[in-house]
């Protein structure tokens, strides 16, 4: 079973604090990257994977979305999330995602923000997506950049000539990662970009996108320390689609 | 027009001692996972962007290619490529693959090894090697990979730990990168790897695989050297196709 990092109480006291989860997805920088990579939402069959409070689920909901199925492995998010809606076209549900099985060809949209990180086995989890979308459905997703992850240590330093630098190492040697992060030793699966994209299409996807996301210039006139977003690249925006046979 | 190093006499002399320009592929580490990407030569028309001194247009011919077009901007390179062959199936050609032109549907094969980073104008290329393919046919190439070529200045360093590390900063400016490298300010074009493969499926590419160069164990026992490979992906091999109408 997946680390359950979320239903740790100080982790979520933290975590609860967040930008992202005061303001929901105008709170999250990448978020317009992200809107800009899913497809029309006009009666789709959508499942949100690690849905947290839910607010992308609502949010596909007012875009037309068919039904939203969404997943976490957190008692208090799943919680919460049920709290803030009354939609009876939203359906929430916890459960692991490195054991989920979903029913065949039930989807148009897998969807999930910053969740498959802490996923060990993330053939499986994309094998079983690919067979729980219809043809042409897509899935679209984010984690944290391998780039951001890879080190021992990951933090920022000055390189010695005094420029503010994101250490790389281990980039090569994937697998557990343990940082502090409102908690001690929250665990993530570190993998190459090429592991994560070939995984993709060997389990049958056709790649459409991929961003690694940097602010743009307005983002940065108004948040001036999302700046050092354009040093290293901190999350990966990927886009696929199941072809028809 | 690219800056045409290979042919400044000094940066030549130290290039032409490089393992793999001594030894050829076997000098290259990187060449078996290559080798993995490629597709069946048999019978295939190739063009070689980058061609250097022809040791893949030679490979590919032995491997039963029908033709093999090598393309460089350095007169030194194709001289010796010429001296090196007397097999009429290989023509070699000095061009600037700024502005290289070639016929549409021509090839089966697009390769190119270590060359796409000294050209400004990525999308332009991969426009028109997508038209001097036939349908079905493949583009495999390697570039020096964007974590390590974005720093302002890209070395080696200790963290604060004493970890050996390898700086990133900068990695969403793209464009001119010059390192000192046998010679000062080579120029080089940094992108991310999301805009690389963005401008592939853009024009039209399917992506097959996209490999991370990391030496396998049995290198790293050969070459202890190559040990620090693990540490952060210097090279990205990529490969394509174009799918039949």
């Amino acid at each position: 079973m997946a680390q359950n990092i979320y239903d740790n109480p100080d982790f979520f006291t933290g975590y609860s604090r967040l930008p992202r989860q005061v303001h929901g997805l105008r709170g999250a920088p990448e978020w317009p990257a992200i809107r800009s990579m899913l497809p029309p939402l006009a009666g789709k069959r959508v499942v949100d994977l690690g849905c947290g409070f839910g607010w992308a689920s609502r949010w596909m909901r007012e875009q037309g979305a068919a039904s939203v199925l969404g997943i976490d492995l957190s008692r208090n998010m799943i919680a919460r999330a049920r709290a803030d809606t009354a939609d009876p076209a939203i359906d929430y549900r916890i459960a692991d995602l490195e054991t989920l099985e979903l029913p065949e060809g039930a989807f148009d949209l897998a969807y999930s923000a910053l969740t498959f990180h802490y996923v060990k086995d993330f053939r499986r989890l994309i094998g079983m997506i690919h067979k729980a979308l219809a043809a042409d459905g897509d899935l679209v997703f984010t984690i944290e950049h391998p780039v951001f992850m890879a080190a021992s240590h990951p933090h920022w330093i000055a390189d010695d000539e005094g420029r503010k630098s994101w250490p790389v190492n281990g980039y090569s040697i994937e697998g557990e990662r343990r940082t502090d992060w409102f908690a001690k030793g929250v665990l993530k699966y570190h993998r190459t970009l090429g592991t994560t994209l070939n995984a993709m299409i060997d389990e049958g996807f056709e790649i459409r996108r991929v961003e690694e996301f940097a602010p743009t210039r307005e983002q940065v006139a108004e948040m001036p320390e999302l700046a050092e977003e354009l040093e290293r690249p901190m999350l990966l925006l990927v886009s696929a689609s199941k072809p028809a046979p």
